[in-house]
């Protein structure tokens, strides 16, 4: 192959060249590699389940959504993004969590996403629970400064507390603006409902400036709309996008571990995430897959389209 | 704890007492008691499935509708109902129904029903095959006269009989109507669909005075305009709502017996419930609900959150 | 009986008879017979899964779809249809396909339906992967010339080959365009969406005259006003439907093998099927239902309603 | 084909003809016929659940049966045995039980067997509940008499009652010694282990002159033994084989309904069934395999071994 | 009911009093009650998995386990044991752990157990994940004195650290040695078996003392004779009766997190159980048991059949 | 690190550097490399099912069994074997087959396997179906002339054709003794059982010279003399593997497409594998591991321990 015909980037393992079944059980059977030195954009797993409220299983998200995520082909047909054109991605593995502390494993997910961030790689992380996102969020902030955020999921996860535990999966956000790590003006919640132990419990936010959008607010219409608004918002700012796969109806997303009825279409997750085009994206995730609730693995194929849509929106695609 | 501080009524056990999969496996893990003395509603489970014409399981559907409930919190965040602030709730546990004769299940549950009934508890079914409805209205007429109906399934439930016999799964509206126990112009009959043995299928009821609306009438649209419309018609009439699972189209509820395809979604399945706010609610059930056809636990999930829905809109609360 | 009461054409076996759960594993528990003499329409199955590239199984799926449409009985109650009044319809069994050579399996198929169509039978096609579709136009375009095509799919089956190979279940539509069956301005591609390997994946048809509806364009939306305009496009042409159970939302039809998210729903589903009516169809086929990956067999049911759904459209009936 | 080349009896269709995967859902896949007329042996289906105490399903073991029977080619490699080159064997379909009342089906039954034995074929039952050995009974002992009965099962099924009901799957060999339908001294039951209500659960028929070998009176051995006593025991006297897919280690047939730990292994159960060649067989059934309960279908699949290895031992083969 | 036929202890619900399917989700049906005050033997369930270095769910391992005792009836077939007419036995619930922080869950267990022994009643655990012995231990240790040990497990459970970290489901019993919680000659470990970090993993005990009867030494025996040595050796010391569920082979119990091949048959650890008869225990658990691998129920079914093998062989009955 | 005490071979990733759930799904988390070069044996996938007669899936085996395998641990505390201390192993990826062509298929499998034999690797291979070890055998006896087999199966694989095909997975053996890959006087078939074609269809074999081992040959008895016998028959003679996971019984091995009752046990297996210790091994496969059939992933956790302890018997190691 003459030199300038090979391609600059990484590019996933084609169906043409191994049968979609065969190859790498890396994210889109993309090439692995140790760190994030050199890369644009990178899929991390953090394979965790320690800080769960009820159904466990999210240690294994990492594993089964880069298995599904064989069937992903490089182009966008929707949008017409073309990823692999323009950046260099690749897969890093897994962050090597202490599944015994939950305290020393977000310790080590800090440290870890410092080091990921230091290579000017933007991180794309394949869950897991969402504790984790307060410890990216930490290593994120050291980066960029304290960050907007567009949080979709059916709860708030601004719990004080989970059993007096400050560090679960029910409170990262609220120890994130805690610790100065979000610009709370610009923080949207998507799609949150079902019951809660207080009718406040979607107001600690709002008091702090988080624009909260219930699900029900949206049941029966588009979230196109929703986004522009969320893009005038947030402007340039640097910008995180949490994920959570309970936002949407278990219709959908059978395979999660604290299930609420009445949630997003993926149709509106969709729109969700090409609404971000466009935006300062710093860092994405997608958590709360659990593969032993959904064993035809779609739950978990949806959560790799999602990341591939994610890194169809990043920054520095034209 | 001092004395005005302790609650008045039942409590569901919270997650920072004990972890939701632990604990009782009563609904929403309330107190358990024997009888309905001194409750304002009651959970009350039939496990039956010798009325079911296809798939059986729903034997086992008041077990894992309860174990399920485990996540359900005390309020409800879209509609700021706090039914445990207002009402005295329990689980009163199973109905001894003959597993062996349907026609002596029957005269069991009517009888178990009257006893519930004469104490003033609402009582909310956890079924259980759709059978039970017939026998559960006969105590209800008994105490309360002829009573309006929303009827939320897939089928009329309306047929002269199944393989000859008058008691079964699709009979118990058409009993329930040559026993005088409804008032024809107040039944509403919502999602009704798929197949039938004749084009008149659904104008027995109609004939009688029924309000029928096919799930295709309501397709792509709200269901709120709908309720305010039976509201309305139904006035301070004492109405039961009887919400067969298989209502909802398959994708939301797979785990239940008679699958019809393009059915309700899980929003117009709550617009119902809470559509119903107002009425003067005198019972209410939720039947079909087939654990081993949703290990997943999703569709017993969702039941288990209906019941709650049901819970948040009984009379007796602001 | 008397005579003239007698039903002039085969009927379902019925619930009272026998029931459902019982009887014999054809489709809709009609009758079996060895050719299609005398038939109005069949219904055939094509147990293949070798033409498929990711997940296997659709070699079950006739199996399958029989045996979860014995729920099924005779009327339509959304459209009136009653199609066992005015049509000879039975269940003709499978072809036997050579399963450990694809090449020759494809010309099984076209001699099979060249048999089939030879007496004047409409094949309603059990698949089976998406390749059957080629072979089988080959035999529709022998005895109808070049015909028009609703495909209603994830995926436009164009590609210039697989892994090299020119038959496989992403090329059917290639071929038959290559083989002239297809008229290609009378052809309409409903809800592709997804992934591909250039952005120019689904203009091959679209440079051909084929008419693409993608996925996204009728998100929120009903299909009845595109159909009408289908109708009005194809006028009397002879038409053939092949629709793909993966053209479906993953929460609809979570048992096939090559899933694509933000799909149509049931609903769109039947809006499509039900929108035929008044076509000249010669021919339909339900395809990608993979027993293994939803052992609840819902995929399957929705598969054997749309077949029947399509049994009610098909010419001859008022 | 020459006249005398023809197999002079039904064949199961071969995979060298139909794939596995393809080809009729009827046992072995043989051919189907209305009734036994014609008949040396009969697959018989009883869809039947209504008579379980404890999990459903074995309503659809008719069907799962069949459909794993696709893999069973006609010679017993283990054996020599060669059925179909001895006997006229066919499927004839269901018995049409009413679903809704125990106690008709139970006449149903009688009176279906009845009309089958009337023919001389030996029926091989697909069950269903044990319930129904009880009125197949009924019509054996009317055509041959009180009969032998070897019963292989992990619970003793002499129950007085159960619920107060005298006809349920635990009480069908208490209604046959009282009918004066079995030679009580002549009665083997194989495999009883478990929890029982009084200590003398399994002396009922002990006292009655059964012989009774706990599942522990051979754990770790051969069974071959035991069968050539019971053998001897019987000598010519008709005798009817009741098998308990139950009776197997949960390890091995995991789907039914009534579990108990420290069964028989399938070895065991060919033991058993291969020991009975030499026995004036006049029936045989295989019960309570419940499908929801092993989606792979592997318990259906011994279910159909096994009910071909006693189509093995038949009388009327060399 | 005189006064003298009343029952003098608790009973399990019985099934002709309510169906199995029915009554309340305890251990066999038993009544609950908030302590152990008054009883000589309690079920006590801890949901926990958060010291589970594979597949997690053990967490949910006490809700399967009491939802399939509810086949279970009072008296034991073969031993003749009647437990309900000796000993006073309830379900107590579940511990209420801390499932955010393990270490922290370690003493809430050891101070519950502790509450527990203190009324002088025997626990037998419904777990959980292994790492529970280690402080069920040392409550049962500062009450016994040092123990004797039957562990039946497929690993030796006696690693130094697992991530460094000294408390998780690999390292109970060499803490419990390091504590002096048990008689290490009088330790018999059984079942283990698989692969390790180094040749010498099952020596550590050895070296202290214990006997490791590794599962391929008693491959295609009975352990029935193992059983009458170790009950020579301890004697009428205190003995704790550990039983890993992952000790069977996968065969047996498929839905447990740490599986290893070639393991214990479910006869040999009945074996095990009924050969504790005669033996001075102190306590019981059954670990690892973890319900999303085995949607079945028959692993937890096994699980419940153990624990009242266990009670049935407490000192105290004749 | 000093230079003398690094690991000269490639370890497995261990539990205390990355938690199991967690790292690459190598097989037992190897390093991969791209080529056999420099290594003393490696695991290689062949995703293949298109050879399968009956249930699909085994296409799927190799990325199951590497995902399974990483539970495993570098040292066999059962017979000492420390692999990673004397070989120099890794994970080389999945052969390119070309899934809509068998007959391609087996041409890229015997060049790739010749490549791979050229560096003098030991293949282990995980499957895919069993057509596959023919095209293996090709590469194999090219290198090292005929050579001897034991074969461990069901089945013979020994048709003539399947369908009239020559390559399925039903013949590799017939074709091998056709191509003159194998000493017939030293291949051994261990498992065979069940029914067949013909009462001959063990004989082929044979008459060539194999010995045949059927399975009931060793009902309840261990296998280790046999190995002994096939050691002493086969000597220094150059010796290829082929282990069939269907030559277990079901209940040991659910996961696999052609399921015959009445099978080999796990632990016979592991007497086969280790009975291998000392035999010139030149190449083992493990085949027909079909995930779809086993969601709990214990079949491919067997397979990937029963390819580690091939690991452990081949050559090169104390």
């Amino acid at each position: 192959m003459p030199q300038d015909s090979r391609p600059r980037y990484n590019q996933p393992l084609g169906g043409n060249e191994m049968p979609r079944f065969g190859g790498p059980a890396t994210m889109m059977r993309l090439p692995q590699q140790e760190s994030a030195e050199g890369l644009d954009a990178c899929f991390v797993g953090i394979p965790m389940d320690i800080g769960t409220s009820n159904r466990p299983g999210t240690r294994l998200g990492p594993r089964q959504i880069r298995d599904e995520s064989r069937m992903l082909r490089p182009y966008n047909m929707a949008t017409g993004a073309a990823p692999y054109d323009h950046l260099q991605v690749a897969d890093i593995g897994d962050v090597a969590i202490n599944t015994f502390d939950l305290k020393k494993s977000c310790d080590i997910i800090t440290a870890t996403y410092s080091e990921i961030l230091s290579h000017g790689a933007i991180p794309l992380t394949l869950g897991g629970d969402h504790t984790l996102s307060w410890p990216v969020l930490r290593a994120v902030a050291a980066r960029h400064g304290p960050v907007a955020l567009i949080h979709v999921d059916a709860h708030a996860d601004t719990n004080e507390a989970m059993f007096g535990e400050e560090i679960a999966h029910g409170t990262p956000f609220r120890r994130a603006v805690e610790d100065g790590l979000l610009r709370c003006e610009k923080v949207f919640q998507i799609g949150l409902r079902g019951t809660g132990y207080a009718p406040e419990d979607f107001d600690w936010g709002r008091n702090r400036g988080f624009t909260v959008i219930p699900a029900e607010a949206r049941w029966h219409k588009s979230l196109a709309p929703v986004m522009a608004d969320i893009r005038a918002a947030i402007g340039d700012a640097p910008v995180y996008l949490s994920f959570d796969i309970d936002s949407l109806d278990p219709a959908f997303a059978p395979g999660t571990g604290t299930v609420e009825m009445g949630g997003l279409t993926t149709i509106q997750a969709l729109e969700i995430v090409r609404g971000c085009k466009g935006l300062n994206l710093v860092g994405c995730d997608l958590v709360e897959v659990s593969p032993p609730y959904d064993p035809s693995g779609n739950t978990a194929m949806i959560a790799a389209n999602l990341l591939y849509e994610m890194l169809c929106v990043l920054p520095g695609q034209p």
